[in-house]
C-alpha cells in the first residue's frame, strides 16, 4: 500500500504531517513525499523545507493520496502539473484525501464536484464555489473521497482511515503510541466556540496577513 | 525572538511540527530548525527529510529551544554535541522545552535533574532514572522547563506557550487557525484511556518494534 504525501511550495507543515505520522503505522504500508520535482519544498512561512522524495512523475499509482493545505493555495488552483497528476492518480486511488485547503486543490482539479466536502473554516465559501457541498464538519467522508478540516484535524483523519482500513484496533494502538489524548488550554479551536470578535477579526483578514506567519490580529 | 527547533536522526516529525507550528505565529518571533549540520534529517522511520537551516555553531542564544522525541533517542543520551549545545543554549534561554522522549534528551544534558518533567507514557520510568520527578501529566512547568507528554501534546505545549509569552488571545487566534477542536475517532490516547490489553502489549514491545514505522501490535 503507498500513501503519497503531496507537497507544493506553500504548504502547511502540520497538515502534512498530521496524517503522515499517523497512516505511516499502517501494516505494509509505505509513505512517500512527492511533489513537482524532488529535493526540498519551503512551506507557507518559508521557515521549513520537507524533503520530497520522489517526482510526481515517478509515483503513477499511489493507493493513497493526501494532499495538505497553505495558507494561500492559489497557486495550486490552475491548471498545471498538480492537477494533471491528481486527476491522473485518482482514477487508481483506494482514498483520496486532503486536509485544510487541499480541498480546494482537489476540487479545483474537478474531483469533488457534487460531493460533500470540508475545508479550513474560512475557506468553505471558497469551496462551494467549485459546486462542492461544502460543509463545516471536522473529517467528511464521502465514497472515497475524505476531506478534513484546518491543519490539526489531518491527525483526527489520519486515525479514522486508519480505522476502515485497519480496524479499531490498529487506529486505538497508533491514537496511543502519538498519546493523542488531546487537553488544549483553550476552547477556541472552531468559529463557534472561539470568542466571536477573534472571529470576526480573522474574517475580515485578507489572505496576505495569514501567509505572513498566521499572524495574530 | 529566536525559537530553535532540534532535529537530529530519528526524531518524531509530528514532536517537532506541533511546536513549530504553533509557536511560529508568535509576534515577533523567528523559528529556526537547528541540527548539527544544516540539510537535510531524517526521521525515526527514514521516509522523511525535514531541512535543518542551521548548524548549532550557527545558533548560539535562542529564546527558546524545542526537543523533539524520537521512537529510540538512545543516539543522543551519551555525551556529544547535541548536549554540549543544550547546556550552553540552556544559560541564556527564556524556555528550554521538550516532547516526547525529547525529555529524555533534556535530561541526560542534565538539565532536568531535580526537576518535575513529563515524557512519553513509554518513557517515564527512564526519565525517573535520570533524577527527574516524572509525572504522566500532558504539559509539565518547572520554571522555564516546559515538557510534553507523547508526540501529540506538542501542540498543547505551543498552544500553553503562546499563552504564557503574548496572552489568551494570542493563543486563542493560533488555536482557531490551526482548527485544533479535537474529535479523535477513538478514547484511547492515554495508558489509562485505551483497552488494557493493548496497553500492556505496547509495554511489553521492546524498542526496536516501534521504531520498525510505529507497527501495531
Amino acid at each position: 500500500m503507498q500513501i503519497a504525501v503531496l507537497l507544493y511550495p506553500g504548504f502547511t507543515a502540520l497538515d502534512a504531517i498530521g496524517p503522515f505520522d499517523t497512516l505511516s503505522p499502517l501494516p505494509g504500508s509505505e509513505v512517500v513525499l512527492v511533489a513537482e520535482r524532488p529535493g526540498p519544498v519551503r512551506n507557507e512561512t518559508g521557515n521549513l523545507g520537507l524533503v520530497a522524495d520522489a517526482s510526481l512523475a515517478e509515483v503513477t499509482s499511489p493507493d493513497i493520496v493526501v494532499v495538505p493545505g497553505g495558507a494561500d493555495p492559489s497557486g495550486q488552483l490552475g491548471p498545471g502539473a498538480v492537477a494533471e497528476w491528481l486527476r491522473h492518480v485518482d482514477r487508481t486511488t483506494t482514498w483520496t484525501t486532503s486536509v485544510c485547503s487541499g480541498s480546494l486543490i482537489l476540487a479545483a482539479a474537478g474531483l469533488l464536484t457534487g460531493r460533500r466536502a470540508t475545508s479550513h473554516w474560512l475557506m468553505l465559501e471558497q469551496l462551494a464555489s467549485y459546486g462542492v457541498e461544502a460543509t463545516g464538519e471536522r473529517v467528511v467522508f464521502d465514497g472515497k473521497y475524505v476531506t478534513a478540516a484546518g491543519v490539526s484535524s489531518g491527525i483526527d483523519m489520519g486515525l479514522t482511515l486508519v480505522g476502515r482500513i485497519a480496524g479499531d484496533r490498529a487506529a486505538q494502538s497508533v491514537q496511543l503510541l502519538i498519546e493523542y489524548d488531546p487537553q488544549p488550554p483553550y476552547d477556541a479551536g472552531s468559529p463557534e466556540k472561539a470568542p466571536a470578535d477573534l472571529v470576526a477579526e480573522w474574517r475580515a483578514a485578507d489572505l496576505s496577513q495569514m501567509v505572513a506567519g498566521h499572524r495574530a490580529p
